[in-house]
């Protein structure tokens, strides 16, 4: 068949905005390792490794990390709520968790949690929110300004969407990046404005470097309109300082951006010098008031200790907008429904663990302080094995879930990379993987100083199989540099 | 504090894309009866009517209609993995129900549901979803075609964000619609070109109609890149015949256009002479292969018997692309990671329901046929209801969730709706609410023809409430009528 011509769609007729969007830690340094994956289980002996590990990417519970069981069983019972009246229940649930299933399953009329909720989240569910973030800051929240999301990544398209008019619209971003706000400019069609993160300083971020690439921005006629911080940062790992963030503020206030704040790993912090403020209360505590500046603040069930990366559930907390924008916002949320219910549970949960005194309390603790501790653990051990590696330095982990090592290249690799039509660091990383299984991700993924050449690498395998990643990473690095020496 | 400028975000700086973007089915349509309904709450007997109806939106467990049981038991299993392991799991779940958590848990390397999966979603479960393809249409589905998202609504927004270039790009939709379809054609940039259906044969599909809309808007320059059709419709609920399919496919396939086939309610039909066919299979059937023609089919777990909005669930069938063009589709779905895993659980399990001879296979007939018998007497007592009103004319909800009556409104109503400066529709569907507490969406919100006024009406609420809606609702009529003859 097919006679008359076959609907015309192809690269040259789809949206150009679609095609120029590039996402570094998806699509090929994805697919590829799990080619070789089923490579391995197809025929066994068949590569140089017996495995592929993938520390490409944030995504603890493909590597072994369990749930936190309290979380589980909440979320068990709002599923399949008739269990409540079981009296095996007993035996297999612990009494908090019944109880806060039961209070859970109160904000739901009949108990319905297969219904739609209201398009910010149920709203039972974000008074809990708001009170986990009064409890982490010390200021008042509000049920309002909480929009529940499947993950931190729908708020982050949110805001694109709603800031950006076209090309002539910038958003500052740190290089390097998460690459999902390059990809999220990049389809609502305005422009990343770079701030370069100073690496010699452990990825600081100076005040002055951001009022640079803002005046070079705004003297080529584009107007730039918010802020992107993460922290603590990934793929960098630092931790921000209060004064630093205060500066932030200050910076974003006399220049009218709003201040779009990743703050997803705020519970990833593994140094005892540094603490995760959120820039709520930053904001609070400099003084200004529900009117005076411009945040967004993001959360996601898909970090932390917990890492349900699979339930797709966080939220942003939208401070300062005028009533008439927040309709938009809100607008935006409810063309998609709601976000879903499991992970607006979730959500409630992260932001409110059991108490001292509750029958879950010490087993939750254990749970949650052994990921915490042993993720402190690895990241110290990897950091190190970086630096013992030649031409490699690594900032400290002071947080998050990523490392991101700067290799010096041999002339010889860069020109043998040149040759096999690679960018640099995407050779190194692929010979890396082709020679132990460790998928890591190219630094030019995230964006660098020109010139200089990392990869990010996540610190989440499992504890016990760190030494031998250790091994086999500063094995390949010898002889990769053996190769091409200059 | 505010010294200097709070940035600047206003109605005249956001994106106008997102401003200009309606979206009938909620916002002031949900608010303001949620509004009466607490001050019912907080003060009964305020207003004339105890409880607020939603006829407003396909929300089903939101008005007391319970969950499938079988699926909630696998959802709550797979959520909480310990629990195979326990004796008291026996007493509490069925074996079928433990036997699919099992081996949907197999698909996940460690039984990790907290860990973000393929971005197409898990393969495992992508199988199982094109084999239920395959017993439905009798012809080849293939895994690597199905894009798991939370909800029809993300793949509808994919492939209008992937067709739509910019506002020289239509998409043909019908009128009435479902508000999705002018909602992400508006936030994609794009024209909605409208094809009117014919309220006169049972909202028919006319393709001299497409032909004429098709040329009209060719003649004005515009590329038309797709055919949206709903089918069963929303919010007019007729079931097109096969002949009629064929039809479309045809003048698809001559005008290059892309089929972007709407089938989330291919459970729901209620009348003996109409069966539910998929594009793909009336596709496959003419004898179109792989390459031939290019369709897009949207599936949820929203609607059918299980109406499961809150967990977010749907794929989409993605068929006849070019594999570059895939990656592109790839793309935008990774760039949002993956969608929920429950949500993907409970779409395979929609897919593959028990089968004669499973433990469940009684119980779970039962329910659904209950839930599906009761729901074609509720759409037949309201029809009746409505075509027995004064000025009042209903098509037959032959399938959905929805009846879209015509009322033929007196001249004075009319004009005291422009004097309230409300659409005469709005004006009446509010005098309803206020009257009786029953939500329904005015016609204006999907689309009608010209000089005629409709709305929305759910077929939902539990019925054993039918016969006091309709009362209500006739009472109300008639008082209406009376205040507003002509």
């Amino acid at each position: 068949m097919g006679s008359e011509g076959t609907a015309s769609v192809d690269i040259g007729s789809i949206n150009p905005k679609v095609y120029k969007c590039e996402y570094a830690v998806r699509g090929e340094s994805e697919t590829y390792p799990q080619i070789l994956e089923q490579q391995l289980q197809a025929n066994p002996g068949s590569l140089p490794f017996d495995e592929v590990i993938f520390c490409s990417i944030g995504n603890p519970q493909a590597l072994g990390q369990q749930p936190i069981t309290f979380f589980r069983e909440v979320l068990a019972l709002c599923d399949h709520p008739s269990l409540l009246e079981k009296s095996e229940t007993r035996n297999l649930f612990s009494s908090d968790s019944v109880a806060r299933a039961q209070k859970i399953l109160s904000y739901f009329p009949g108990k319905g949690t297969g219904a739609y909720s209201h398009s910010q989240g149920v709203k039972g569910l974000r008074h809990a929110i708001a009170a986990g973030i009064e409890a982490r800051d010390g200021f008042p929240a509000s049920a309002d300004d909480i929009f529940l999301t499947d993950g931190a990544t729908p708020g982050v398209h949110c805001m694109m969407q709603l800031l950006i008019r076209s090309e002539k619209d910038g958003i500052l971003c740190p290089i390097p990046q998460y690459p999902l706000y390059s990809a999220s400019i990049t389809l609502h069609g305005g422009t990343l404005v770079p701030y370069y993160l100073d690496e010699a300083t452990g990825w600081g971020l100076e005040i002055s470097e951001l009022k640079k690439q803002l005046e070079d921005t705004r003297s080529k006629g584009l107007s730039v309109r918010a802020l992107v911080v993460i922290n603590p940062g990934n793929p960098t790992g630092q931790v921000l300082t209060e004064d630093n963030q205060r500066q932030i503020v200050e910076f974003c206030k006399k220049e009218g951006l709003v201040l779009l704040a990743d703050e997803v790993y705020q519970e990833n912090i593994y140094v005892d010098d540094k603490k995760f403020n959120s820039f709520k209360k930053i904001v609070r505590s400099i003084g200004y008031g529900e009117e005076d500046f411009l945040l967004v603040s993001y959360h996601s069930i898909s970090k932390g200790y917990y890492g349900e990366c699979g339930k797709r559930g966080g939220y942003m907390e939208v401070i300062g907008f005028s009533s008439s924008i927040r309709e938009q916002i809100y607008k935006i949320a409810s063309v998609n429904l709601c976000s879903n219910i499991s992970g607006q549970i979730l959500s409630s949960l992260i932001m409110n663990t059991p108490k001292r005194g509750d029958a879950s309390y010490e087993s939750f603790t254990a749970e949650r302080d052994g990921i915490l501790n042993s993720l402190a653990r690895r990241a110290k051990a990897m950091e190190d094995a970086f630096n013992n590696l030649e031409g490699v330095t690594c900032n400290k982990a002071e947080g998050s879930m990523f490392l991101f090592p700067q290799i010096r290249l041999p002339k010889k690799a860069i020109g043998a990379a040149k040759a096999a039509k690679k960018e640099p660091d995407v050779f190194y990383t692929l010979h890396l993987l082709e020679s132990t299984g460790i998928v890591v991700v190219p630094g030019s993924g995230f964006g660098q100083m020109p010139g200089t050449y990392h990869f990010r690498c996540s610190i989440l395998p499992q504890e016990n199989k760190i030494p031998a990643i250790i091994s086999r990473l500063a094995a390949f690095h010898e002889s990769f540099m053996n190769q091409y020496r200059d």
